[in-house]
Order: C-alpha cells, then sequence, then structure tokens
C-alpha cells in the first residue's frame, strides 16, 4: 500500500464536452485534450462512441481520435453498446469503457435498454475485443439513482459479479452518477463489491460527481478503501440534467489538490492543470463547479 | 465511539456575519438566530464582542445576546481579548470563544498582538471567568496562514501545550482559517494534539473552510480523527477577504447531509436548515458556497 499512487482518468472530454448542447469545434476539443496530457493527466476518456443523433457534440470521435492517439497518455472511450464498441475500435481506440447502470430506470433512460440487455451486450464485447485492447466497466447510479433514489445495495453487488464472469480483468468503476453518495457509503460499498470473491482480479476506479459538495471526500473515502483510479473533469465541467444549477463532475484540480498536499503525487502539474482548467471553463456553455480555480493562483498550486 | 455523534456549531451568525459590511437590522440577525435553533443547531456562536470600531456588524451585541439568552441551544461568543471577555459576561455570554493564531503574522494583522501576548491574555481571562460558564479556544491558522503559508506543526503543537496549561479542560479547535487544508494533515494534526499528555482533559472541535474544495473532506478527516465538534455556516456564508471570490465556512447543510447520510444524526433537521439557509443567502451582501441549496430540494434534504 506505501506504494499505491492515485491515478487521475480525466473525463472533462466526454462527461464534460457532452454536457455543451452546442457543438464545439473539433480542434479545440484535439487541443484540449493534448494539453491535459502536457499537464500530467495520465488517463483521458477522450469522449463517446455513440449516435450523433443521441449526442451531437459526439459526432467527430473519429477526428478526435485521430488526431490524439499518439499522446503518451492512456486513452479511452465511452461505448454504450456493441455498435459503438467496434466503431471505438475502428477509430483506434485500445481501451473502451462500457456503461450501463445498476438501476432499470437510468439504464432504460440512459442506454434504451435493460440492464439483462446491457450485461448481454458486455458479453459480446468481450467476444470481439482484439488482443492488445482494454475493458474497463463503468455502473453507472451504483449509489444513487435520479430516478429511483437509493439503489440497492444487491443491485451493486449482483451487477458486479455479472461484470466479473463476463469479463475477470476488466477495470470496473462505481459511479456516483447524481453525486448523491457520500463517504461512508462509499467506503462500504467499495469494501464490499472488492471483498466478492469474484473479483479478485478485477481493478477498480470511482467516479464521482460534486453536486452535493461531497466530491473530494467521496474520492478520498475510495481512496482509503483501495481505489486508485479516480474519474474527474478539469474545471469541474459538467452539470446533471437533474440538477438544475447544480455542478457536474468534481473537479480534477480539487481533487490533485488534496492528493498533493497530503502527498500523493498524481503525476499532474497543478499549474498547468489550471491554465487548461481557465481554457475549459471559458468555453461557450460551458458549466464549471471547481473550487480551487476560484483562488488565487499562487495559493492554488 | 459507538455512542460518539457530530455536534454542529453554527458559526453564521459570527465568522458569516461578519463578511457583510452593511450592517444588518439587529431583529433580522436575532430572527435568524432563532431560526437556526428551531432547525436543531445545539450550539450557535452568536456573534464577536470586539471593537465596533474594527467589526461595525457586531456593534448590536448586547441586544441580540438579551434576545436569544432564553434559546435552549449552547449559545457563545467569540472575544480577541480580555476587554472581548468582560462585556460578553457581562451581557450573560456563558460561554467563550477566544481566538488568537498559531502564526504570529496573522496573530498580528488579527488580533493586533503577538502570540505571547494572546496567550497571557488567555490567562487573564481564565482568571476572571466565574463558575459556571465555559471556555472555548479558537487557535486560528493551525494548517495554512494567508501570510506565511504552511504553519509548522510545532507552532500548533506549542500554541495547544500554552493553551492546556493555562486551561486544561477548555474546548479547543484547530481552525482552518484560510480553507487550505487538506484531509490527510487535518487527521495528522488533530492525531498530534489529541495524543499530548498535557491535553488529556481538553475536547477538541474543528473549524473549516470549504475556500479549496476540501471543507467537508476535513470535517470527515478530523471526525474519524476523535473530533467530535464543527464549526460551519449555513448557507456556506463568508467569504475570505484573502481569497478574491472564494467561498467562507463550510456550508453546515453540506457538512450535516453527510452525517445524516452516514447514519450519524446531529439532531439538525435537514428541510429546515435549508430554509433558514435560504434567508441567510438572500441577506444583502452575502457571499455564499453552498452545495446544498443549488439541488432540488426533494432531492437535499
Amino acid at each position: 500500500m506505501a506504494d499505491r499512487h492515485p491515478v487521475i482518468c480525466e473525463v472533462a472530454p466526454r462527461d464534460g464536452f457532452q454536457s455543451i448542447a452546442a457543438p464545439l469545434p473539433t480542434q479545440d476539443k484535439i487541443a484540449i485534450i493534448r494539453d491535459l496530457a502536457a499537464a500530467g493527466c495520465q488517463r483521458i476518456e477522450i469522449g463517446s462512441f455513440v449516435s450523433p443523433k443521441a449526442i451531437p457534440q459526439m459526432a467527430d470521435m473519429r477526428d478526435i481520435t485521430a488526431a490524439v492517439r499518439d499522446l503518451p497518455a492512456r486513452l479511452s472511450a465511452l461505448v454504450p453498446n456493441p455498435r459503438g464498441a467496434e466503431d471505438a475500435l475502428a477509430a483506434g481506440i485500445t481501451e473502451l469503457v462500457y456503461v450501463f447502470s445498476a438501476s432499470e430506470a437510468h439504464n432504460q433512460n440512459n442506454v434504451r435498454q435493460s440492464v439483462a440487455q446491457s450485461i448481454e451486450g458486455l458479453a459480446r464485447i468481450v467476444e470481439v475485443m482484439p488482443g492488445g485492447t482494454d475493458l474497463r466497466v463503468d455502473l453507472a447510479t451504483a449509489f444513487d439513482c435520479p430516478f429511483d433514489g437509493t439503489v440497492a445495495l444487491e443491485a451493486v453487488t449482483d451487477a458486479v459479479r455479472a461484470i466479473c464472469a463476463i469479463a475477470p480483468r476488466a477495470g470496473i468503476a462505481l459511479c456516483d452518477t447524481t453525486g448523491r453518495a457520500n463517504p461512508f457509503t462509499v467506503a462500504e460499498r467499495f469494501g464490499t463489491v472488492m471483498a466478492l470473491p469474484e473479483s479478485r482480479e478485477n481493478s477498480w476506479a470511482f467516479h464521482g460527481h460534486d453536486t452535493f459538495g461531497q466530491g473530494v471526500a467521496n474520492a478520498l473515502a475510495a481512496w482509503r478503501a483501495g481505489v486508485s483510479v479516480f474519474d474527474t473533469a478539469a474545471a469541474g465541467l459538467g452539470g446533471c440534467p437533474f440538477a438544475p444549477g447544480a455542478t457536474g463532475n468534481t473537479a480534477t484540480e480539487d481533487v490533485v489538490f488534496a492528493f498533493n498536499e497530503g502527498g500523493l503525487d498524481t503525476g499532474i502539474d497543478l499549474a498547468t492543470l489550471l491554465t487548461v482548467a481557465d481554457r475549459i471553463a471559458a468555453l461557450p456553455g460551458a458549466a464549471t463547479g471547481s473550487h480551487l480555480r476560484q483562488v488565487p493562483r499562487h495559493r492554488a498550486a
């Protein structure tokens, strides 16, 4: 444990950009991804391979992928179904992030199918993935559902067991989709799923939002539970369609600050990251939620 | 430890109101203090007995004290020197909160004297305190100083030892005056001072700000270290003169949410508290920093 380091997976280009309705210029998105890598982000989720009808912002994923593939960072893309996985692999993505929800209501709303159908989709993707490609499964609403409220722990463990049976070495993220998780529950749920005999070879990530002000506390609760990978978005870009006025993903700079100050190196240069965060915050239509961006720069980094 | 409950000390009427330059009507301040008690706040810091030249907002403390003394909550007031302590006791305050800083630069700026002079002042106050009155000592800049940066742990332990020698049964708060503390350091510093042989009979509080997004995480780090009393301000009222645009005290509602969701009862009714927080946020000149106030009410409480 002494050698463990926190790893940030920067999701502003995916979870953040998708919250902006008006399409951003492809070159701007590419430049931001490159800047994030230059700031030291070792993992970047660069977008989603989804129907451009569903999310027009993601219509240029092939061009973006081609333009950033040379970066030294580990790049991934979200896919909601086998069709998206095919498209992502064809575009040159080497790490797929497959998403489904622990709650039926959110899964229907998010990917238009049942949880059982999503699990079948996962199996189909695993079958066609070529050697040398990686898989992470994002379990959305692993704590709270915008439609059903608190999600039963059993729904989470059932879903995790299903993932482990199909993809025993995949990364698995418990996602606090709504930001309503609390640090006590984050610790409890990771403790439970990480102790499942079936999950022995899986690795773990926490995807959090700061809507209820628990973002940093939840990430640190996951860290103490043994989780090493954290999805965050520079500038806290995001916003939740089900919580008007609320902020989005936990800000990368707020989490990096916590780890840095605690002597835990994320590999990210905070001053450089804050410059990228400023650029992201200046995007037209960007809803941001960072704390660190608001304090004088010499105090922040 | 199983029976331990978190206790909120609501500081919006003190640390919050003092951040508003234009004097608020006395009746409005009284009404808010009464509403906070009605929401279940068991401890409320109702203001400061300071020179009205220094902080005009606090010029009506005698009237406020007289009007709220009947409340069932434990009421305290901040005093920066023996003169303030005399005034507070004369007004009927039964719990004094004496403040000085671990860093010389901040103590000079805040209370216009050296740390040694402040410690002498503490001794004078203890001498004159009548039976039946309580004392808490707030050690400001116990982590970070707006002028000197990181405050050495030794300055904190020296100050705590001095407090313990003079007031061996006082409450002691380590105050994150700037909000720049991080959860790792909060845990470490409380662990250190609580283990001092001299502090055996003292009780502990954590006073935090959310400027750097660490507010809830810092409070929970203190809780895990064994601290049970938390200074927070409804609506996150505050603002720091040394960090333009930054938020103030950690919002009571954000911390209460964390504890509530974790099954730890603070005695505060969150829905009622949010109504008071709305009232505070609507005060002219109020700078607020709450997360919970921004999400739909049925999801928050």
